[in-house]
This record gives C-alpha cells, structure tokens and sequence, in this order.
C-alpha cells in the first residue's frame, strides 16, 4: 500500500465511523454510547488484519499493540480520541486514531526498535459527564473518585456506564500506560483557519492553550408574563443575555482571548412564563495563563455586578482549568524535520483547543502534528479534510518514526 | 355547608390536584398526561355527588351537568382549565373549577331556572404543543386541523394524544356547547400584583389584553470555541442575547407593554462549541392591538439588523395573534352587582394574562372574577389564595347566579 492509497483508505475509514452516531441524521457519539461498539469491531478487525493485539481497556479505550523488535519492551504511543460533540464532522479526533493505524499498517512487517500503542480514546470532548479527557486520564493514572462519581444527565455515573459497557471499573488501573514510554504521538485536524489560510497542508503544534470552563447559573423568578408589569420582574433569561454580551465584547477586546458561552438552559421554559433560572456554560481560552484567569475573574464580577442590580442570585462554578500545555522540544524538533523531509512547509503553532497530549504531557514526552481544516471547520458536519494533506501527515509520520528509531538505537 | 367550609374545601382539593404532576417533586400537568386521569377521577367523584352528570369529551374536558328546573334546556357555563405550565403553582386554572363545583354543591339541590355545566378545560397554557386554548377552542367549535396535526416535542400529535388518552377524535364536533347558551363565567387566580397594592379580595375583568406570540431563530454556524477567532464567529446565541436585551428595553420604553422570552434552546449545545443556532420564543401583550402589532413589528426589524449585522440569519414565526377582548357588559354588570351584595370591593381590570373566556366570548356571554395573588405570584409553586378571598368569590358567586336566575325569570 503506497502512503497515497493509505490517505484515501483512511479519510474512507473515518467517514464509515461518522456512521456510528446516537442521533439518526447528524453525527453524535458520545462516552461509551451504544455505536462505539460497532467502532470498536471495525478497528478492532483492522488492527489485528495489521498484526496488532487488541483489546479494551476499562475507560473504554481502545488499544491495539503492535510489537518492537524482539526484546524490545519501550512503546511510543500513538492515538487521539473516538468520541464527538453532538451534531459532528467524520475527522476530529477519529482522523488521529485512523491515522496511527494507517502508519502501522505501513510500516507493517517491518519491526522497529520501540513497539508502537495505537489507543482510541474512549472520550475527550466532555459532552456526557460535562468533564472532558476521561480517556485519556485513565490512560495517565489521574481518573479520580469525582469523575467516576460523576453522573450524565440520565442519572447515571460514569463507573455505572462503565459497567453497562460490560467493562470493570475495578481495573482502570491496568488502563495506564507501560512503564517508561517513549513518548506520545497525536495526528489531529488544526480546527481552525490558519493552515488554510497560509496554503499549508500541516503544521507542528509548539503549545495548546490553556482553559478555563464554569458553569453559571443566574436565578430569579418564575413568574407570569402577562401579569407581572416590567419594572416588577426579576427575569433570569434576562440578566443573562446581558451577561453574554459582556462575554462578546470582553474577548474581542483582549488580543488572543476567546470566550464562549456554549450551553444555555431556561427554566421554566414555556413561551408565557418569565424564565426563573438560566443556565449556561463559559468557556475561556489563552495561551497565557495569568491573562485567562484575569480575564475569568472579570467575567465572575461582571456576572455579580449585573445580578446584583436585577434582584437575581447567581452561582458561579468552575469546573475546567486547565494551564497552558508546552509540546516536548524533542518532539517538536522531530516533527520539523520529518515534515521537511517529506517536503512540508509546517509551522509552529499554538492550538486554541485542547487535545488528549494535553492530560498525557505530565508523563512523557509529547508531539502533536495538524492536518489543515478547509474552511477552518470543525465541530460540524461540513468538517473535512484533503487526501493530498492526510498523504503529507503520513509520510511526515513515517519520517518521525524512522527519526525516533534513530534516537532509540543510538 | 356554609361558605367558608366551602372555601375552606376548595383549598385543599387545588392542593391534592396539586400532586398530580408529571414530574415528581414540581407542579406540571400538560394537556391529556398521564396525571390529568387522576384529576379527572377525583372531581367527577364529587360532581357526581353533588348531583351532577359527568363527562369527558373527545377533547379532554372534564364536563359535568347540574339541571335546572324541570323542562328548562338552556344552560350557564362555569369553569377554567386543569393543566399547568411547568413547575406551576396549586391555584392556576385549577381554582376556578374547583369553585364551579364548589358553586353547584352550595346551591344543590335548589333548582336554578337554568342548567349549569361545569367544565374543566383540558388544555389552556400552550405548553406541550405550543399552542393554547385546546380544550377551549374544541368547546367553541373552533379547533382546526393544524391543531390536530400538531406535534409535541417527542412527535405525537393532538390527535393521536387524544386516541392514547382513549378518547376518540372522530366525536370532537360533539364537544362544542349547546345551543342557546346563557354564558360562561370563570373563577381565576389574578396572577398579578393589581389586588394586593389595593388590599382587595377580587376585581372584575373588564378586558383581556391582546397577545402576540412568535417563535424566533437565529442560527448561524457551529464551530470549534478554542480555534475559531472572535472575529470570525457567527455566534447565534451571541446575537439572540443581543435581541433578548433589546426586547426587554422596547417593553420597559412602551406604557403597558409587557414582552418575554420565555423559552430559548441552543444547538449543538456543548460548552465547547459555538452555538450553531439559537431558538426563541417571545410573547408580547398590550391592551390596545394596534400598539401591540407595531412593537411585535419593531421586534422583528431589530432581530433582523441584528442577523444582518452579524451574518447570522433569522426565521420568524408568529404562531398567535389574539385580539384584545372586552367580557360582556350585563356580565360586568351583574359580576358587580353580586360582589357589592357580597359587601366586597370590587375593581374593574384589564387582565394581562389570557384566558378560556377569550376563546369563549365570540360565541356566547362571558365574565370573569378574579381572587386576589398574595405576592402577585403565580406560574410559580408558590402561587397561593387567600381562605377568605375565596369565600368573597364564592359569595360573589352564589350572588351572581341568584341575579342571573332573575334575568332569565324576567
């Protein structure tokens, strides 16, 4: 298989998975939903096909270990996630797992110095449980009691879908990685516009952002809103649109931040009653840790200021901070010269969403390598990506392993 | 029993009716859920001990027939509506059935030179379909097939809720009054603060304002919230909160405009994505109709700059438009006639809410009583009556049917 066919073969394999979803019509895949399975099965067959041992690990990760030279124990571990948001492109995160599947297969039978992990993360995004990276935090050894005690919005917990997967929670243990990694490889979609922007087909991440995520909750009265006269209301809704434009205008004016509000829930919700509570959902990025907290804290007193002159009560919850997140030199270094020698032009970039290298970073040495987004999109249905980039990826890939077995032998 | 046992009564039957809910631990009833049987069961009991005749029609209503003298046919209705908004107090609707029965079991077994019917509309607060006056529009003969053929939120249409609830849609037609009525008087909570700022038990309405309802989309593109720059967004829920600010504004500028957003739903919904679309809906009340339709207009150019100026677009559908509506002026009249003989201070009100006898009033006589809110509260669990205000209504009452027997005497 020439690494042309081996790009067509693996945007085909991603838009197969896009047909595994929750919500007939739109792509949707979350934590250990019942389509997984069927994902599974499918990379579970082709792994083996590529002389590769399989297995599911107890967070739902898919794994597939594809043996070093004889006597070799050292694994690079190569792999991004398989769940998605609701209403989803076919690539991000699948792109990665296909991908690192693909190189194996390519490299296939030829034995290298290092045995290599595929891992498909079980989840990454965040949607079921609103705590995003199970996956991988099982694979790192940080899985804690408050995630596993977690509950979606069916009322059950994530050890509860771990059991009704048919997995054991007991063994989440044995989901960390082997002793003394060589490190983590992650293939993803950049998501955004830049390395379309310049006409490039990939580009080498040198730093994730760092992020901050809080639930916030403005609370008023439900009342009737045909009786009570305006200057009388206390109109959760209300209060938190305010709010929401503040969100806009304070990150259109701090260079770099961006912020959103994601969610938004109204309580009651009926057309002729005045909402009593709003729930939302912010999410604050920057590449600079102290500039995003600053600016989190401004968001929290604006939110104060404004329920305080409408009578509403607010809860103020963060449930995400996450720091700013640096790509190990080693590897970024490896990624510029494999990219070279497979004729790329790729950047140093700063991703503004975070990945599965972030959570694995604090234990072994990391490298990320995006794939352009045309049109920048991700997050959507129209999320795609060209054959001619996926075919750069993986001779960018291939060069990396052959650079790393360098390393390794000498 | 005297009529404050009677009051006394009424109270604590709305408070039992009050435990038939949908969802445990709040106040919902929705049109022909499972809890309205319960509902049903209960007062058809009691109506048939009082010596009235009980039905339920195609529609849901709860029907029940107290003759008048031998030989008369014509008949005066008395009633209000069963179901709830969600999360809705004890009172709502609920009271002035209660009180029409309450009525019959004080002057039984005395005959009136009239019949009286009593009925428990089935469906008044639009919420499972998204539209009001179900159960009133069948008993005015008014229900149209684009009611039946509407859809709740898990895609079950009028009809076939009809038929599940083991009615039979083909007898809807059977619903409709009788000819010849005398008129329809309904009992209701104020739900407003009117009465309370005056410290009186009930007021007289002398018209409904007119409502407007629409629902509203603004619906951009979804992408990814860390890499995708604040200039580049087409944020739908940013631009609906910008709306929502200017609808509130436009309603505090305008005398006796009351405008709400009351229901607001964001697509895909996750923290980290950015709202896709964001769907709305607005309900715009006013007294006077040319006033109301021109800020309902005004609403619509704003939203329309709004989507313009953001490259979002907009859908804008308005799904109900009611005329103001003056109640009967010889019903005023006897309404203020029976209070005064009652010793009680009656105001004459324009109701910002609307109600059964909207629907009612093009087809037959109509008056309303309204019982003092204590807080001005209602759509809200802690909606509550007065003991001694209910007495007031439920003298104001008797004192108002011993009038009317000597109108249809003369």
């Amino acid at each position: 298989m020439t690494v042309g066919e081996a790009a067509h073969d693996a945007i085909r394999r991603c838009r197969w998975i896009a047909q595994q979803t929750e919500e007939p019509g739109r792509i949707t895949r979350t934590f250990l939903s019942p389509p997984m399975r069927a994902v599974h099965n499918e990379l579970s067959t082709w792994m083996a096909a590529v002389g590769m041992q399989t297995t599911i690990d107890a967070a739902g990760n898919l794994r597939g270990v594809y043996p070093g030279a004889s006597g070799i124990s050292r694994r690079l571990y190569l792999g991004s996630h398989l769940d998605s948001v609701p209403g989803a492109g076919a690539f991000d995160g699948v792109l990665g797992v296909v991908m690192a599947i693909a190189l194996v297969h390519l490299v296939a039978p030829h034995r290298l110095p290092f045995g290599i992990e595929v891992i498909g993360f079980s989840e990454e995004e965040g949607v079921r449980f609103s705590m995003p990276f199970i996956g991988s935090r099982a694979f790192a050894g940080t899985l804690d009691e408050a995630t596993l005690t977690a509950r979606d919005s069916t009322g059950i917990s994530v050890r509860e879908a771990i059991s009704g997967f048919g997995l054991d929670p007991a063994r989440l243990g044995e989901a960390r990685f082997a002793a003394s990694p060589l490190g983590y490889l992650e293939f993803h979609i950049e998501q955004g516009p830049v390395l379309e922007d310049n006409d490039l087909a990939v580009g080498i991440v040198q730093a994730i952002a760092g992020q901050s995520r809080a639930e916030v909750a403005f609370r008023g009265r439900a009342a009737h809103a045909g009786t009570t006269p305006m200057t009388m209301r206390h109109d959760a809704l209300a209060g938190a649109a305010e709010w929401i434009g503040n969100v806009e205008a304070m990150a259109l004016g701090t260079a770099g931040l961006v912020a959103t509000v994601g969610r938004a829930t109204v309580s009651p919700g009926a057309a002729n009653v005045i909402p009593g509570e709003c729930a939302l959902t912010v999410d604050v990025r920057h590449a600079n840790d102290p500039i995003r907290h600053d600016a989190l804290e401004r968001l929290k007193t604006v939110a104060q200021a404004i329920a305080a002159r409408r009578a509403l009560t607010i809860e103020w919850r963060p449930y995400l901070d996450q720091p700013a997140t640096c790509m190990t030199p080693s590897f970024v270094s490896i990624l510029e010269r494999a990219a070279s020698a497979a004729g790329a032009t790729a950047p140093l970039m700063t991703s503004g969403a975070g990945h599965d290298a972030v959570v694995v970073a604090p234990h072994m040495p990391v490298g990320m390598l995006f794939v352009r987004s045309p049109g920048g999109i991700s997050h959507h249905p129209d999320e795609t990506v060209r054959e001619e980039d996926v075919a750069v990826a993986l001779s960018t890939g291939l060069n990396a392993l052959e650079l790393l077995a360098g390393t390794v032998d000498g």
